[in-house]
């Protein structure tokens, strides 16, 4: 780990170290998943697309690896209290699957209004939840209760150097299997996984460019970086519901000094790209795993025959409600 | 190629080898299509499942594979003359395809109903479409009178021995990749994928069973294996829209003597297989591809713990038309 000093304050953010540490670490529990190509993509784009398959990860998202890393990484005495989110998304079902995996307790906080289908998602993986109010102080509030009661450690899905480094794995098997990449490119959110590939890229291969995406009507991240500080998200719209938190502050400082581009892409170009991938490519990706791909189809992207990889973030859609349903 | 008399009539069958030869023939145009496995199926299931992903080759469907065999299989002076078939699904795009990439032309019979995304596919890989009544009689017609003004040659979707070699190597791949299956699965409809699969499976290990699979609704191999004869389908109603054919003289006479079992499954099970498979493994799969992990889901495969492969024959569907909707 790496102390770094920005506003007043320190945080540690991981290195290439960290995260190959977190590789070894993960290596029983998480896929090491595929890497796809299909060419009627790279006809359409008009680069070499390679796309890291997390929708093929356990739980259907790169989430798991960050989880999965912050569970392990913890000593058996702090594992004993076992850990704590507040979540409705992938990083709930990813701590609780992690957690279960080293026997040990996972404290979910879901707001009451969160779908029945990720609730008995959690539980199928044997969270304990608890539920609230669908507010963020309310889930705040009754994190804090477990902590209080239990001594459980929170395990924040994104601001976190554990977190951060378990999600940089992905980036290092797919630099690893394909070499000489010009672009590796992430969706971004919270800015977990973006932090983490940012690190694994820059440190493992000076010349490729790391190069994140997002949804105009979420575009805290590229505003961020033009600010030169976090400009939070004000209620964002957006299809890709895996993007709509602001960033972290452990990741904006990584994002701000490793990171070349964050392009922003429309909600119908994000439907049609993820249209696309299903397909030709024939997976199942989500809304938000589309929007890199949306913004190379965009064209966003100059030149011709470029080797880009694509982290594939996440493949968790519900089938009854697809966008391009009339 | 081996040549057996049945029903007064002699044809020509592929052995092994011819499987073998069709591999290094295909083998730069047709994509050697990855073997995924998926936990959450496994459990469900109670064996562990390979799934050879053929929705991922070329076209989306493993057709490509025999149509590429019959084509670069063409001598020079055959090939001149072009290829032709009568279909509206996936062997005309296939054999467009194959056609193109040997720079020959093929003629395509396709009925004046047929959905207008398949008159594009076949169209955009470059096939010389005649469009007729939606009958047998006038697609032969049409199909003999294009051999009689330009000599092309036949290229029948199954009833083929090059056909069925080209199909065989989707087999030859994965047990070449995946040692000691207990058992290979496949769909069946004109039994093109199964013949090839059985010869491939049965002459290269001795202990690997070879099952086949088909809707209830259109279960002519079965009844045909049963009567020890080729009992035709009759208006057969199924959502796996690939399986309405019935079995070719070719493929009765391999099945008949290679295969072990043929199972048949329910619409329902077919669709919720389906269903499963692109909530938890992510992958788009067609109806028919779903078929054989229908009989598995639905427990037809007694015991536990058994190494099954199952050839996934194609993912091409109509997303604005899938069977859950409401």
């Amino acid at each position: 780990m790496k102390t770094i000093f920005a506003n007043n304050r320190s945080f540690d953010i991981p290195t290439l170290d960290d995260i190959h540490s977190a590789a070894s670490r993960i290596r029983p529990y998480a896929h090491r998943t595929p890497v796809l190509t299909c060419q009627a993509l790279n006809e359409s784009i008009g680069h070499q697309i390679f796309l890291k398959c997390e929708n093929f990860q356990k739980v259907g998202a790169f989430k798991f690896r960050g989880a999965c890393n912050a569970v392990f990484s913890l000593t058996n005495d702090e594992a004993r209290r076992g850990v704590v989110a507040h979540s409705s998304g992938n990083h709930a079902q990813a701590l609780a699957l992690a957690a279960r995996m080293r026997g040990l307790s996972a404290y979910i906080v879901m707001p009451s209004n969160a779908p029945q289908v990720k609730k008995d998602a959690v539980a199928s993986y044997g969270g304990l939840i608890t539920f609230c109010e669908p507010t963020l102080e309310a889930r705040e509030y009754n994190q804090q209760k477990i902590v209080t009661e239990t001594g459980a450690r929170i395990i924040h899905p994104y601001d976190d150097e554990c977190v951060i480094a378990g999600q940089g794995t992905a980036a290092l098997e797919l630099i690893l299997e394909v070499p000489d990449l010009d672009i590796v490119m992430t969706p971004v959110g919270g800015g977990g996984l973006l932090g983490g590939t940012a690190i694994a890229v820059r440190e493992s291969c000076k010349h490729t460019r790391v190069v994140a995406a997002e949804p105009a009507m979420a575009d805290d991240a590229a505003r961020s970086l033009l600010a030169g500080k976090i400009i939070p998200s004000v209620s964002p719209m957006t299809i890709a519901d895996g993007l709509l938190t602001s960033l972290g502050e452990r990741n904006f400082e990584i994002i701000r000094t490793c990171v070349d581009t964050i392009l922003t892409v429309s909600e119908a170009s994000i439907i049609s790209a993820m249209r696309f991938v299903w397909e030709r490519a024939k997976i199942i990706i989500e809304p938000s795993a589309a929007v890199p791909i949306a913004t190379l189809m965009d064209g966003q992207m100059k030149g011709r025959g470029l080797r880009i990889g694509v982290i594939v973030s996440g493949g968790n859609v519900d089938l009854n409600h697809l966008p391009w349903a009339t």
